[in-house]
């Protein structure tokens, strides 16, 4: 099993050297934070500088995983092209088409695959992390033109030893879809809490299940949040558009006939689409690495609601849900 | 202990009559809902015909709650204008205005005081109701200019019974309240499910915890949903501008600076305020009946986030939070 070497030990970079090493790999780190790393080391958990743990990895030939705020990535990958130009490389950042350009820019002989587990908790840092934090959760890993499928198996191998299984995605296609599911809801949350807020102490008392769930994510670190959405930028704005859209006709349609059907109902239908998805029957689907068009069935497969659950020499074992 | 007769059998009717019962009430109630009636006879409750329902609450000086839909409110109050018109009365339905303008339209000599509990379920109808859906849960009992103290301590009664703390508040305040915390977050939450469901099945496939639960009321009953948002029009249409102008500067700052600095810091406050304001200590607060501002003493307590715990021959216990 190739080695792992994880740049930035909060909870994301914290729990995949958790559960790498649980899944028997050997594993080593290094953070700028200097409370991450003592207690990562209090774990028994090699912390070294940044720069030993890529010249490690570049003697061991380990798979290099960038889990840093996304505003450090730049940094991160400076020295990766001193310490380990030629890495197995991959990052958990969770904007795609921006890190993807920075790598093509500084590394181009890196072996590269972007990644982004889609899990999280509202606490952050080490302590938070968990072995346990991806278990079951979709994990993206990119596959842009440029991408080798080869880069892209050592990404994939990882988000399933840790017990994610493996969406598949261009990167453009996964910013356009996490603007819509993760972006998107952190702004309207916060648009939510700050309108509740105005309430005052009254409305605030009366607040039950739909704004607690509703603003949910709006007690993460803001810091953290903005920085996530801010570097989907483009995405965003799309979404945020579509959002003010319907916001608008639901007004619309309330100051003049007073009805709220469309709005009410098309969200029931797509948050019932949601939980047919996640309920239905699945058939498996086997996409052969020499395959000369596999890149683009593995793509497929994540258009189309697909996963990716195991690997093997010959081939990526996936299943698709049958509507 | 004052019996109860409970018309409407639903999630929060069927609730209400468990409740009441296990706190050692005499409870009977009705129901337009065949299954319903069914249902909560199978589970050993006296079930009747509406108007025999309140021919025995006239005989018994029970007390009334309305539980059915918003939209069946008229009807139910013309029956009782015809069997019972001195009675007890309180409701538990999401909108408070309008049902104290049919009250005092429909029956100038009811005692009546308007109730909403704050709890609910994704699920609706008897077999989703439970004795125990209230603990802990907020339940807004209205004072109004024309409500009577002892009207009011019987609908406050029947919540402290059921589990429940009541927070004080006339209609208005508490359907201003509402808007935001209750039909904002169902009207936002079904304006993120459909924005995410146009990014197909990949999109949705990638949706993790913060769609999750920006969503999740999304799932309940959209004709609930829609009587319940439509009822409170007036002040709904103040916080969906509300939310309108938030999320168009969201918007504006994306576009111009990149940045989401307020949208972000503003939703973080009010949430941590809101976590706070549940965890605050709190200093107690006695309103004694006999005080010649007991009403307006007791909307007071409920403009500072405050709850009246208990009730006593001579006062109201309450306490509030100490900020």
């Amino acid at each position: 099993m190739r080695a792992v070497c994880v740049i930035g030990l909060g909870l994301i970079g914290g729990s995949v050297l958790r559960a790498a090493s649980a899944a028997g790999r050997d594993v080593w780190g290094a953070t700028a934070s200097d409370e991450d790393a003592e207690a990562a080391r209090a774990a028994g958990y090699r912390v070294e500088s940044t720069e030993d743990a890529l010249d490690r990895a570049a003697a061991e030939d380990a798979l290099v995983v960038v889990a840093t705020p996304v505003t450090a990535v730049r940094d991160v990958l400076r020295l990766v092209a001193w310490h380990a130009p030629e890495a197995w490389l991959t990052d958990v950042v969770s904007v795609k088409d921006p890190v993807a350009a920075e790598v093509r820019g500084l590394l181009p002989e890196v072996r590269y695959a972007g990644g982004h587990p889609m899990a999280g908790a509202t606490e952050s840092g080490w302590e938070a992390s968990s072995a346990e934090l991806f278990t079951g959760a979709p994990w993206a890993v990119t596959l842009d033109e440029e991408t080798g499928l080869a880069a892209w198996r050592e990404a994939a191998a990882l988000a399933l030893d840790c017990g994610a299984h493996v969406v598949p995605a261009s990167s453009g296609a996964h910013d356009d879809a996490v603007a819509r599911i993760s972006h998107l809801p952190h702004v309207l949350a916060a648009v939510l809490a700050a309108a509740a807020g105005t309430g005052g102490p009254l409305a605030l008392s009366l607040a039950a299940g739909s704004f607690r769930d509703g603003t949910r994510v709006s007690a993460s670190d803001p810091e953290l949040v903005r920085s996530m959405t801010e570097a989907n930028r483009g995405a965003l704005i799309d979404a945020v558009d579509d959002a003010l859209g319907r916001l608008g006709a639901a007004r619309g349609s309330l100051s003049s006939t007073g009805g709220l059907k469309s709005t009410v109902d098309a969200g029931h239908v797509a948050r019932i689409e949601w939980e047919e998805l996640r309920s239905a029957p699945r058939e498996p689907l086997s996409v052969r690495w020499s395959a000369p068009d596999a890149a683009e069935r593995l793509r497929e497969i994540g258009e189309r609601g697909g996963r990716v659950v195991s690997l093997s020499e010959d081939s990526a074992e996936a299943d698709v849900p049958i509507v």
